[in-house]
């Protein structure tokens, strides 16, 4: 390495990855997961007419995806009665908001998210040298006011806000919500992560409004939709602002298959409304299964359960730690006081079952 | 958008796009292409347990992909015979070059290709601010030599030289590969790309040394391999490079069915073996059809053929239009004097037969 020359940032990137993959603990096992309940997939699955609308695209993955990704564009703009020039279909939320960062992010500029809140974002920023603001959380739910406030005195560029929130599984109302989007302040982008939205209760998502050229929102086919495993999500914004991001995106970066199975899965708008019905019944499940061993499951208007062990956050790692030498994946809150908990995704029965077998377990072993 | 602030850099950039992708061209028509011979895809498909993989994995898209590439990683390895440290799986050459242009170019830094080389890299440099220097080719042939002397004269950063080469289907041999290798300047890193290495005759990719950290070499699974509409490639280089991109890469990019496709496509090196010896048949066929309609096909040893018209640029563009307008979807080269020449991608024998059949008929309509 001697004779290259990355650029000062890089070489001041720490080595760090947000986090540590499913298939990687497994490795370090040497075991399959009995219950994989970790990373907030959706274990009740895709649509079976995604499934097959994937399966007949496997023969045509010798052609680039189209790079426009018309289709589904149009589809999402009838979808969400506004128009395709309003939406961007990326690589994930994760590829969107990496996208996002780079496009207005220069070193040292300021940017607010709350302690504890999604780190892919946090990683994003650090990559791009922009200066990280993080405001506490105020009883387990990202704190609205706080936020303003911080972006307001630091000169935020981007503030990020997830609704419903990861990783606690918290929520605000629209009301909320929208009076948060009404006081962004001047130079500032709200950047609104509703990848839960589909996992929440009505009156959760402010209307949309593709006039307001301070707000982003993300969706994504990875949670309730059940395709983590395409790298497909989507942003809502004004229409300049989406057509920036033509101006570095991978334009052939979402791929045939994704676009396919993504397009089929929005037309099963009955298969989602089924996957909301188990959810239900899962986050039942998994409040119950808490209660049972002495934990406090919080609400959740996401697709995971977040567990109060009431003790501190040596605990919950002890716990975690324990569930996964049983071969349950999950995962927990990195920071005080969130770490006094773990987080469990909600899957189908038999998962649940697994789960309510080996907390037990767990929680004797530690 | 009066209010949100994007970075300088971004603001400066055009808003262009590389290549229009060939859905687009579709859609000016709103008929399908009768062959589809633009892209340098595999009109040959990948191979079948690679499509048979890819539906299996459809089941588990609900997970994400391997955040590690574990699997895909360690048979690229042992297929080159190379330590798995030395590889990096991402989202195709396109997604590699992004991010290795992030990791080393910043705003002024020289980097050196040729002129008329791969647009997308030249994208991901203006992208990130680089200061572009190019190099004429030399008889429709990258030009090693000055190549080199470019780049110890600016002090480039990055050297770019996809061999063989695209657009202009020519190639240079191991030998001299090698001694570009062994004279790159102090400072610079060698980018080469080999994208078409696996349409190339024996003798042109020099043995790997990944003791090297002054080159960095890129393969795909788009071309031969047929998996263009996955969205994976890999990059072969020392250790300590590999590892740097583990600071700024998207860890979950790669979806669950590419890594699954690719892993199936590298196992079955029959059905590659298959696609080569069908190319070299289609190469000659094209070779033939230039021929009688009085083109010259250049010598390729890439998935495609391209053939000089023996007139200017004005004259190559109308006959791409004359095709386009008759469905057959090919491109041709961007600056002068390369864009004398049309680009024809190989393809089975049914799509040859079309080209066969409407190149007369385009270059009466022009």
């Amino acid at each position: 390495m001697s004779t290259i020359r990355f650029t000062d940032l890089a070489l001041h990137l720490p080595a760090t990855v947000p986090f540590v993959g499913p298939e990687a603990n497994m490795r370090a096992t040497g075991r399959p997961f009995r219950a994989r309940l970790g990373a907030n997939e959706s274990g009740f699955g895709p649509s079976p007419k995604a499934i097959s609308a994937m399966q007949s695209a496997a023969s045509e993955a010798w052609m680039y995806g189209d790079s426009e990704c018309h289709d589904l564009r149009m589809a999402l703009a009838t979808h969400h009665q506004i128009a395709p020039e309003n939406i961007l279909v990326g690589e994930g939320i994760d590829g969107i908001l990496g996208n996002l960062v780079r496009l207005m992010v220069a070193p040292g500029d300021a940017v607010v998210t709350s302690d504890g809140a999604y780190p892919t974002f946090n990683y994003h920023v650090a990559g791009f040298g922009g200066a990280l603001h993080k405001v506490p959380y105020r009883d387990d739910h990202e704190d609205p006011a706080a936020l303003l406030v911080r972006a307001e005195e630091v000169g935020a560029k981007l503030l990020y806000f997830c609704n419903p929130d990861n990783p606690m599984g918290s929520w605000h109302s629209a009301r909320i919500v929208q009076r948060m989007i009404d006081a962004v302040p001047e130079g500032t982008l709200l950047v609104l992560d509703e990848a839960y939205i589909d996992a929440a209760p009505e009156g959760t998502a402010p209307a949309l409004n593709t006039e307001n050229a301070q707000v982003i929102r993300l969706r994504t086919f990875s949670k309730l939709y059940g395709l983590a495993g395409l790298r497909i999500g989507y942003a809502i914004g004004a229409a300049p602002l989406i057509a920036m991001f033509d101006r570095i995106r991978n334009h052939f970066g979402v791929g045939r298959i994704a676009q396919a199975g993504a397009l089929a899965a929005l037309h099963d708008q009955t298969w989602l409304a089924r996957v909301q019905a188990e959810l239900t019944a899962a986050r039942k499940m998994l409040a119950e299964i808490a209660a049972d061993n002495g934990l406090h499951a919080l609400p959740s208007a996401t697709n995971f359960v977040t567990m109060d062990c009431g003790r501190d956050g040596d605990f919950a790692r002890k716990l975690v730690q324990a569930l996964m030498a049983r071969d349950v994946f999950v995962r927990m809150p990195f920071v005080a006081p969130h770490d006094r908990c773990i987080r469990v995704s909600a899957g189908p029965p038999a998962d649940m079952a697994v789960f309510a077998e080996v907390l037990p377990q767990a929680l004797r072993d530690i």
